[in-house]
């Protein structure tokens, strides 16, 4: 029975970094869609159902993607109403990289610290590698400040996580402008960068400054950089007694933990591989 | 020689059940298009002819799909015309599955009456599946009953087929009303539902009390069944004295027409596996 | 790491033709795009560049597809400018088969001919495959004769052959009336017609009379024949003392040509497989 990957991408075209990620994670056969929407999925959905025995439905899979984040998890929330009883495939949902970047950031900060107790800082965390970074941080424990240019916006977020977990320890913060930021660092021990590319969210004398400072992460892969004074390339490199990490160095494993979940997809036909669920399996490769 | 299938699909999104399906009959190389159409086909039927030489084209093969039947009896049609002398591939036509499921179910029917001088009623006989199978039964000489909600809708079905045949025994018939729907059982052996989905073409009482009868196929999928009494799940089990199939039923062996057809395409590239031709290979396989 | 083709297409649907050929070159997955544009490629190479490790991008390779030639030029230049530094992979662009026909005609010539001093007529050399062709041709060191209907249009492509290759003999010829295309003839020993399909550029009469002529080439594949006199499956054969080649007859080496480059891209992963290189790929194949 050969393993068949079935990408449902948002965009037009479907994504060629996921389709070769696809193949080097030993998919056989891949069927690649662009413009797929919450209107027109269930047609694929079917197929995949409908087409092969039940001992045989782990062998097709699905994979949501594209560049668009929200609509990835609308159409991860229809593809699930779909299936019904034993009749389903397993799915992972990772648009625009969000769930494997969020993942792999969070697992590097925690090579350096025990995430339960400690104090994170997320800026752009209304985005969604920061909403989900913070999502994952809340889990283990830490106490996570959710910084975005407006607190309105930054409350909402926190509590839509809220929502998600049940339970968690979430600050809403104004991290707009350097005075606000420098602030929002205070007794944190890990920060990480979530913005949008291209966009300096922190100087590096703000975060220089801090003593409790551990762990300083940047997920913007296009200059400049997001945390001033923290390289695409750094991978656990030192700089004023902080450790820093940049998109390319975070790079490594998250494609690591991407190709990990395509493969497990194979394990069983009932697995929701969303932001829990591949941070576990990154957890897997970690340790 | 690779297996190549060209699945040239009229909907916007090539079925993924069409393409799982050409997997597990070991195409090795599946192109997928959604959105043929007459206009748009000729180039990539060229594409086809043109790159193999003349003992390799049995390794290149069309399949033709989608859920608009009539469009792909279009497309089959202007497919076919492309071709010219030796230069040419075999081309398979199953739109929404018509070809296959019509096969299977005259099939099922035929493991339980010999066909050949049988009275055999279809309900929703206008429709793709339903003219198909009456079709397939005047062939195997059964006198045929093609009912329909109006006469005329009928009459013009039964001549079409005529046309098709050259010869054959069909009836057109208005099935609208319950008691012309149990007018039309009276003296029948066989009855086959192939209407539209989710609407009820016969109560059980209707059948129930008809001692002719000797088989009754549903291929309706969604509830309510088109022939009231028979799950989709019934393979051959009895009721009232009639031996039942639903379209679940009906839909193993379906699948099994459908892989065999598609093996059966890159046996030699001359082949056209239109609805008579499909329902042969069925038969290879039944018996 | 298996061998990964993408196609960019400028056309809706991604041409067969190309896709059979790469299947046939051993490409182990072939990504296909239709609807390629300059505003739309970027993230399709970027998929491409950062999902395997530079010693492992040459496993990676785009082709550049489609009916429309200038539109595939664009995409080459916006592609080549979208990789960076080492991180890129190899290249090669043929819509409408222009640079592997062109290199064909011309290989054909060059069994029969010394290409350097020859001179050469070419008909219809203001399309794709006429550029293409007087361009190698004169990069080989021929007298080449840019003929078309009108000389204005001629002079400029001359002009851009020369602005290519710094350096060429190139005459752009009026070669629109029957009067005009026996003058160009006059003292050629080559003739290829590269114009439009169905379109007769020269009569029988006209080239049967040139003593100085020895080969004549016809690149179209429909009748009537660019060239009268000229089979589209001629190779080789002479008549009038002509050696003469069809579009099927140059059609088996342009097909060697077309799959040796497919081929070719995965050796390393910084080759831009244009007009120049193609031919080059095409020398090595008939020595």
């Amino acid at each position: 029975m050969r393993r068949i990957l079935i990408q449902l991408d948002t965009d037009p075209h479907p994504s060629t970094f996921d389709r070769v990620v696809a193949v080097d994670s030993d998919v056989e056969q891949l069927f690649s869609y662009g413009g797929v929407t919450c209107d027109n999925v269930e047609p694929l959905v079917h197929g995949a159902m409908f087409t092969r025995g039940p001992q045989d439905l782990k062998s097709t899979a699905l994979f949501i993607g594209g560049s668009q984040v929200a609509a990835g998890e609308e159409l991860l929330a229809r593809v699930s109403k779909t299936f019904f009883g034993p009749v389903r495939c397993s799915v992972m949902m990772d648009s625009n990289g969000s769930n494997t970047t969020a993942a792999a950031a969070v697992l590097c900060a925690a090579k350096h610290l025990a995430l339960k107790g400690v104090t994170a800082v997320i800026l752009g965390g209304t985005g969604p590698v920061g909403q989900r970074a913070a999502q994952l941080l809340a889990q283990a424990g830490a106490h996570v400040r959710v910084g975005s240019r407006t607190a309105d916006k930054a409350y909402k977020v926190c509590n839509e996580i809220l929502e998600t977990l049940g339970t968690g320890e979430l600050t809403p913060i104004a991290a707009g402008s350097p005075a606000e930021v420098h602030l929002a660092l205070e007794g944190a021990q890990l920060v990480i960068a979530a913005g949008a590319a291209g966009v300096e969210l922190m100087s590096e004398g703000s975060w220089a400054g801090h003593r409790s400072l551990k762990v300083a992460i940047d997920l913007n892969a296009y200059p400049p950089a997001g945390i001033a004074g923290v390289g695409t390339m750094d991978k656990g490199s030192e700089k004023h007694g902080v450790i820093r990490y940049g998109a390319i160095g975070v790079g490594g494993l998250k494609m690591k933990i991407h190709k990990a979940c395509i493969r497990k997809l194979f394990e069983q036909n009932d697995q929701i591989l969303d932001t829990t669920a591949i941070y576990r399996v990154g957890q897997t490769l970690v340790s």
